[in-house]
């Protein structure tokens, strides 16, 4: 049992830059125990809002290499730098199959990087609450940049990046008549697009393909660059996060508060559900009765939810 | 206006074989109107359980081919079909990209198929209650064969593909070391597996993998069958067949209970969750002056959730 000041001092320690306790706050959001709740409120206290960098896109199209990349870079440049790695979740494993361990091995003995995976989702279809409540720890430990990289392909991985300040969108030659990527959502939510695997055949038709599909969806103001990479050469590396930085600077202080603001209501949507979602499990443990009848068929489930919630 | 009686009308019809009165009867379910309530307590009394059959995987494996050749062979063997194919939904466009329109040309003229395209998710996160509902729809209207074919790759076309009596997993040679099968869950989730497009190379491969696979995580009772096909020549399409109905009759009417107890128990969980969503989004209508507060970062959205629902 942790004593009764123990969010405080935990708290204390990850802004202080003690990664140990970083990761055992990240567990204690994550599987909401240990007095999670007291220990969110005094992270968000704690926490300075970094401008937060999204990479997305299909699976194969090389995001993690590019992320590995990316971070490199910013190491170099001194920069300290945290990657939360988002997840799909298997229905059935309830867990996150790629872990901490078998990523960005380069950089596991570098006290200026700190990878952490995550699950998308959380039980009954909804989005996990995880990712943001990771995002607002990962900015009470002070890190300068901060990098959500999403490993899956779903809707919930990318829902997850387009909450980003700045959302970097990876595709690769050949990648088809972009109705795969209209489909997953995800030209919609790019500011900066990268064309990976640039030592292809196909990278001059994939990014006029790709030039004239985004000049038709963006607004004006900013229409998203395209850079081609050859990420596991660690080429054009350089050029993305020089996109990144053009990008935050378009958006200014203004730009990036209407973003937050946004990403905050997100946010609310998702916890009032989630608050309800924890009431139905108790409802469902309470009218074993209705569940019964549901179970056998004799109800529909529809009329006897309606019967409980009401 | 409907007239009072029109439920009960609207649900004859369909049973009746009334086409348009089906595409109507799942337009009101899956919008939540015209007394949807009322149509769907009418549809649950009318529903005789249809064998249902999932097809899901990857894309590109040729899920949608190997699909439209199992609805041309039931229809050589005199079966009514209908197909239910779920798509994802963008984030952003918030209906399905794939219509109706473009699916299943050959058949348009077939009075004995239905094809209807629905969306996988609903509003703030959530698994969508439509498929479930719309299933029922077309096991009132009394279909001899129901498919559920899902078009995405996420995780929630996955979990509504789990539901069925019988779940095919469409792979292809060169699937790889399995990895993107195992995360998706749908290894665990299949119950005939089918290897299509095996005029490539690498089939044996890729069976014997898959395999190997198998035998360490399934229950000793059913080893999944592994069917190679080249649907897009409509080989291989009566051995697919030939392993649902095998699988159907190694489930029994005791095995197939169990399973459609199992998802009626889904259903439910999903029906309250969804209940207490639709009481979520009143609540944030209510509450302005929390809303603001969480909008301009002087509250947190868990916080400001908590204090809303209790």
């Amino acid at each position: 049992v942790p004593p009764p000041n123990a969010p405080r001092d935990l708290i204390d320690a990850v802004t202080g830059g003690d990664r140990r306790a970083l990761a055992r706050l990240l567990s204690s959001l994550e599987d909401q125990r240990d007095g999670a709740d007291a220990l969110l409120t005094a992270a968000f206290a704690a926490a300075v809002p970094a401008h937060r960098v999204g990479v997305t896109g299909a699976p194969g199209t090389g995001k993690s290499t590019l992320t590995d990349g990316l971070v490199a870079a910013l190491r170099r440049a001194g920069r300290s730098v945290a990657v939360l790695a988002v997840d799909p979740t298997s229905p059935f494993s309830g867990g996150a199959i790629l872990g901490d361990r078998v990523r960005m091995q380069r950089h596991v003995l570098d006290e200026g990087v700190f990878v952490r995976s995550m699950a998308s989702r959380g039980h009954l279809g909804g989005l996990s609450l995880a990712a943001p409540k990771a995002l607002l720890a990962l900015e009470a430990a002070g890190f300068d940049e901060i990098l959500v990289e999403t490993v899956g392909v779903g809707q919930d991985e990318v829902e997850i990046a387009a909450q980003a300040d700045t959302v970097v969108v990876v595709l690769t030659p050949g990648w088809g008549d972009g109705v795969q990527a209209a489909k997953a959502g995800i030209l919609e939510i790019g500011d900066v697009f990268v064309v990976n695997k640039a030592d292809r055949s196909g990278v001059a038709e994939t990014v006029s393909d790709l030039r004239a599909m985004l000049a038709l969806g963006h607004d004006a103001s900013w229409l998203p660059p395209i850079v081609t990479t050859t990420a596991s050469e660690e080429q054009g590396i350089a050029e993305v996060w020089g996109a990144v930085t053009a990008h935050r600077e378009h958006l200014g202080p203004e730009g990036l508060e209407a973003r937050r603001r946004r990403r905050r209501l997100a946010e609310l949507e998702i916890a009032v559900v989630d608050a309800f979602r924890r009431r139905a499990a108790v409802l469902l443990a309470e009218r074993g009765d209705l569940v019964a009848s549901v179970e056998a068929g004799d109800v529909d489930p529809w009329s006897a939810a309606r019967a409980m919630v009401e």
